[in-house]
Order: structure tokens, then sequence, then C-alpha cells
């Protein structure tokens, strides 16, 4: 009989979480672990991390029953199955890492399966989720950047190298657009991330002298923007609401590329769903080609945000 | 033993070419009938169709041997096989018309498979052309307007609805872009195709008293800037520039998309290769993100252009 359970490591800068999961998306074991606590030496976090996921293991009470693991990992890429040359883990900030060989020799031969976390994610609403059932569309994680997760016919778009997906480095704003991230001009990440949501405010607050609750916050956060929203603060509203149309004409040309039946979105910012969505549909519908007028969904994912990470990378594994 | 012939229909505005193909692009018979002489009576061109690829068919000495029917035609649907609402062909204006299923019944039974004329283009340069043997790339065609087609792993992207890659239609003029046939603003279209150089080119006449050999042009075309161009008119040399830097541009962000090996280019504007490299490869290095600087090909086709859009059309057979 096949094996039906996989495991599931979302690697992140600070912590690595990790969970055994079942095929309709039940969590039965998870734990943590520091990722950055290794230095620049990646053996030893991914010795740390073998030991972390047999103990899981154990605990789910499933040994033996792995089908494979999933792993999520800035960078990760899923044709090589390495981290390479991600700014935010030292032990992978200036080598290639081979992250998924590596792992799968310690853990005896479990075969692993690796993409970055916007792919990840990707996966685990087409298998768990709000895409379930969906074979064409692209998913946007809105967190301290933006990232993204194209999928075609049931399948990640990886492209040529494994790096495919990178739609919050498209550009949104071409004649003097915010420096990014990524040492470029104008991109969408600059500008609809938490991080660019909060430069917003901060450049309006600074423009003009319109009273806002957000003048109180010392170093104003996406957060204080959306407090102040709830609220009702006019100029926080109004960041919403450009932050919204941006991304929706975003939308409207990442349609004419696959032709999605939906964009799903993902991440501390699409909680602001209730001050972005109606900006968002007006501008993409707005702006897009005809044929695709009012025909693609927004939609928001269904999964727990605690579990989502997790959930994402055990379903890699299923592909396995 | 598998039939080893295929038939390529290349449906255009004014006259549809037919072309007999073996496996290797070899067209062995081809004719052409009028596509504008049938006002909207899409019957009547079909059954006129049938009866040319008959005969074509019978020419090529290979009847009982057709594996299959490609069709590229303006609006075509991979999916429904109907082509609908194509503004300039008369019996598609206002209908959609099932015309893979009639011409198939007309056929006695052979398969038909039916696209766009630029996802055509993709499959024909991915079998016989410049794309053979790459997997990721993406196909842009340079005519009367631009049109694209997206293959991702050896397959055309056709997407939910099989409209996916309208990439003449991403916007490249954010602010008082032009207005284009599609009816928005500032589509790649409206300055990239021949229409659009052409406007350029009229528009910078218009603006300055620069002295230029196009003043003589009672109307200037596409082929007049680039005649213009080839005698070293600083202002047709500028067009093209211009143009290039537009389409090297929007390259960088489609990179993003798919990470394509290249972007394959074809079409009677292609032809101004000489003009247009170079501004073209240097605006998509330098604005492409990072990891894909200097990694990424512009190809031209390498298909002879009269026989190109019948082995394109063909090529869709033989994944029937």
């Amino acid at each position: 009989m096949e094996k039906q359970y996989v495991v599931g490591i979302d690697v992140g800068g600070q912590t690595s979480k990790i969970g055994v999961v079942d095929t309709r998306g039940v969590i039965l074991a998870q734990t943590v672990i520091r990722t950055d606590t290794f230095g620049t030496d990646a053996d030893a976090y991914i010795k740390e991390l073998a030991k972390a996921v047999k103990s899981c293991i154990k605990e789910s009470g499933k040994e033996g029953e792995i089908r494979g693991i999933g792993v999520g990992a800035p960078n990760g890429n899923y044709y090589t199955g390495e981290v390479a040359f991600a700014p935010n883990i030292a032990w992978a900030a200036n080598q290639a890492v081979k992250f998924a060989e590596k792992l799968k020799a310690e853990m005896g031969g479990i075969p692993v399966s690796l993409t970055n976390d916007a792919n990840a994610a990707a996966v685990g609403e087409m298998t768990y989720g709000a895409a379930r059932g969906m074979k064409n569309f692209i998913m946007i994680t809105l967190g301290t950047g933006v990232g993204s997760g194209i999928v075609v016919d049931g399948k990640v778009v990886y492209g040529h190298d494994g790096f495919a997906g990178e739609l919050g480095h498209t550009n949104v704003i071409r004649h003097n657009g915010r420096t990014c991230g990524c040492g470029r001009q104008g991109c969408l990440e600059a500008y609809c991330s938490a991080i660019g949501v909060a430069r917003t405010a901060r450049e309006w607050l600074e423009m003009s002298d319109e009273p806002s609750a957000l003048r109180e916050c010392e170093n104003v956060t996406s957060k204080d923007v959306y407090e102040a929203a709830k609220d009702g603060d006019a100029l926080a509203l109004r960041v919403f609401d450009y932050t919204g149309r941006l991304l929706g004409r975003s939308f409207s040309d990442f349609i004419a590329f696959s032709a999605p039946e939906a964009i799903v979105l993902f991440g501390g910012l699409a909680r602001s769903k209730e001050f972005l969505y109606e900006p968002m549909m007006e501008a993409m519908n707005g702006n897009v080609l005809k044929i695709w007028k009012n025909k693609v969904n927004i939609v928001f994912s269904s999964l727990k945000e605690s579990d989502a990470a997790i959930l994402g990378a055990s379903a890699l594994a299923w592909e396995l």
C-alpha cells in the first residue's frame, strides 16, 4: 500500500516549522526549530532539522509510513534542490546549499522535494485550500515582500531555471518608481507588500499636513495603517485604496499571460481584505482585456495562517 | 503504422494557406483560397476550404496517410475549436463558428486541432524552427499587431479559457498611453507592432521640424521607416531604437513570469532585426531581475517566412 503521510517543512529566516500531515491536510504533529543559530554551517542546521523531523514523525505515530518530505524555503530551487544565496539565512546567504540531497541522506533516503515559499503556498492551496479543483490560477503572497506561484494546467510553472514566478518584481510604476529591495525601481513589491504599505503611508504623511492618527506612531508599520483604517482614518483608507488599485492593475497584465481562473491571495497583508478587495477588483476589471472582464475571481486563502506554511510545503511531497 | 503526414492551414483575413507537411517540416504541396469572399456564411467557407484541402492532399500523393489537420486562426480557441468574434473575418466577426468540428465532418473524420496564429507559430518554432529542443520560451509575433505564444515545459499555455498569451495587450506606457485597437490605453501592441512603429514616426514628424526622408512619404508605413533607417535617416533610426527599448523592457517582465530560455521573434517587423536587436537586449538586461541578467536569449525565427504560417499550423496536428 502507498504510504499515506507526508512531512512539510517551512524554512523561515528565524524559525523552521515542521509538521506531519495526512491526505486531507490534517497536521498530526508539529514542532519548530531555530534557523538562525547555526551561523554559516548549513550541515549543522540540516542535521538538527533531520533530528527534529524524526522526533516529529515519532510523535505522530506514523514511522515507516512517510511518503516524502516537502520543503518551502527562500530561493529554494525545485530543479536543483538547492537553497542558494538567500539573503536572510546566514548559512545560505553566500553559497548554494544542496538542501534536498543532504536532508534526504540524513533521513535515510526519504525523498525530498523543495521549492520557494510562494510556490509551496500555491501547491498548498491547490491541494487543501481555496484553489482545490482549479487547474489554472496565480498565487500572490502579500507579506514583507510580494511572492508568487503560477499554476498552469495543474502544475507550478518553474521555467527554464526553476525560478519562474517572480511577479513581485514586475514593474508597476515606470517613472521615478521606488527603489526595491532587489535594487531595481518601481517593482510591485516596493508598493504592495507590508513594507510598501508602510512606505506609502510615511511618504504621504510627509507630503501634507492632513490630520491622521498615524502621526502618533513613531515608525509607521502596515499594521498601524490597518488599525487606523479600521478606525476610519481617511489617509490610512486611501493608502489601502491606492495599494489595491496598483495590485488590480498588475493583475490585469498577469491575466493576459496565463488566463487564470482566479488570483489567490495569502499573507499578512491579505488580512486587510476588507480595504483591498474593492479597489483591487475595480482596477483589475477596469484594466483587463475585454475577454476577461468580470471573469477572473480574486479569492483569499482558506488555510489557517499558522498551518498554511507547513501544509503548503507538505503538499509538494504528494507529487513525489 | 502511424500516419506520417499532416495538413497545416493558416486562416488570414484575406487568404487561407493550406499545405501538406512531413515530419521534418517539408511542404509537399500547397494551395491558397480566399477567406473574404463568403460574406457571413461560415459553412460555405468551410466547404470550400475542405475541397481545397482534399485536392492539396491528392496533389501531395499522400491520401490516406494524413494524421491530422492543424489550424491557426485569429481568435482560434484550442479548447472549444471555435473561431469566435474575429473582427477581420466577416463570417466570424459576430458569431462563434465551430470551426474544428465542422472541418472534421467535411474531411471525413480526420482530427482537427485549432489555435490562434501566435500559438501556432510557437508550436511551429518548437517543432521545426529556432526553438527546437527548447522547453520554455516565449514566442512574440511582431506583425500588424503583437501576438504571443507561451511555452512552458514543452507545452503551449492555454489557460483556463484557452485565450492565454495576450502579451501584446500588456501595458507598456502607463500615463497617456496610445489608444490600442482593443480600446484600452498603452498596450505593447500600440507601440511595437508595424502599425505602432508607423504611428511613432508620424507623431515624431509632427512634433518637430527635424529633417527626415520620411517627410516625403504621404502616409508613413513601418516599411518606409525601415527603408529610411537603412539609408541612415536619424529619425527613423531613433524610432527603431525606441521600439526596441519598449520591447526589451516588456520582455524583462515577461521573464519574471515564466523564466524562459529565450524570447523568439517572428513577423514582418522582426525583419528589422538589425535595428531592433541591440536596444532590445540592452533594455531587457537593464531592467530584468539580477538572476536573469544576460541569461535569456532573444532569437529570431529560422523558418522561411512564406512557409512559417503553414508549418506552425501543421505542427499542431502532430500533437493530436
